[in-house]
């Protein structure tokens, strides 16, 4: 592969294009991460760079559903970035272990962020990491709307592909209503269709018996 | 697969919420339309969906080449809607052709948005369109800017992977860089470096000879 330094174009800081270059290359490997969810239609895994696309995609299409005065602008801008950590740390599926977010996952995805986004130029690599942080931390109404539409995905996906990962992981009711509260912390509105959706499911089997 | 149609939520407005699933769920399928460029590690095609995403992450990156007053947050979401069309019409590989946009090829991203926006409730359908238009008319500095993005990443892609699909299908430096005119319209400094990236290449041996 040609590395990007040696190429100079003239009228520009080169230095800061090349560390800004380098950073797009870096992000573009979040495309060979493999989440457990199936795309919509079931024919293979999703990645986790098509998955942002879709929920930057949902995020404007939902806009609505978002608290008065939510700054969408900036809830896409943090599903644009909030999983390019899992570069570094993969991606955790939700129902793998008890607790999802465990220390041990918060550590390596912070570790990943201290690596991936100082790539950037110094006053980028400050904004991203303060997007996800805030995305992290739930709270600003953009940050839990975001997480929102990141939460209501799967369930959407799982739902229309007659239970999908829940069949095939075994998962209960109960432990996918415990993950839908935050979509009614982000969203009033998404929180009572993704509850509807849940009903739905089970009325359907799609649920491992408690 | 399990038809968004029955789910009912209280308190909202089923049938509009009902159609922007719908359209979600049929914008999924930009994730199974592949382009001819590589990733950049060179693993496998590339599809329209994560290059996208890959564009809206560019795009903010590269804000600061934009024209002065450019604004960014509608370049986004031009970016994050303008390759839905290829979900009916496909990616046209941009060497295929003399002309790479045909008049077929127009005709048929023309149809594909009469049938997919439409999947919106009226309003946000409206909205779609006219941001595709405007990507496509190439006549406010948000759609030069974005068109510029667009253009620029695979001569990144093919750059960095030693000539890439430049090499696969023996493409000229004359047709590459009759392709740069549309970043330099969009970014100046773009442009200039598209083709300092474009004379390096050419130093490496990455085009057929003319």
């Amino acid at each position: 592969m040609t590395e990007p330094a040696p190429v100079l174009a003239s009228g520009v800081d080169n230095e800061r294009l090349n560390a800004q270059l380098r950073f797009l290359l870096e992000a573009d490997k979040l495309k060979r991460v493999l989440r457990q969810n199936l795309l919509v239609d079931g024919s293979r895994r999703e990645n986790s760079a098509e998955h942002s696309w879709h929920l930057a995609l949902s995020a404007r299409t939902f806009a609505e559903y978002a608290p008065e005065g939510t700054d969408i602008d900036r809830v896409t801008e943090m599903l644009v970035i909030h999983d390019i950590v899992e570069i570094d740390a993969g991606d955790t599926f939700l129902f793998d272990q008890v607790d999802a977010e465990t220390q041990d996952e918060r550590e390596r995805e912070r570790a990943a962020a201290d690596r991936l986004f100082p790539l950037l130029p110094e006053d980028q690599a400050a904004h991203a990491r303060e997007l996800w942080n805030e995305f992290e931390a739930r709270r600003t109404p953009e940050a839990r709307f975001a997480r929102a539409v990141d939460r209501l995905a799967p369930i959407l996906a799982n739902w229309h592909n007659e239970g999908g990962a829940w069949v095939r992981f075994g998962v209960t009711r109960a432990q996918v209503t415990e993950k839908v509260k935050l979509i009614a912390e982000g969203s009033e509105a998404l929180g009572a269709y993704a509850g509807a959706l849940i009903d739905d499911a089970d009325r359907r089997g799609y649920f491992r018996g408690a």
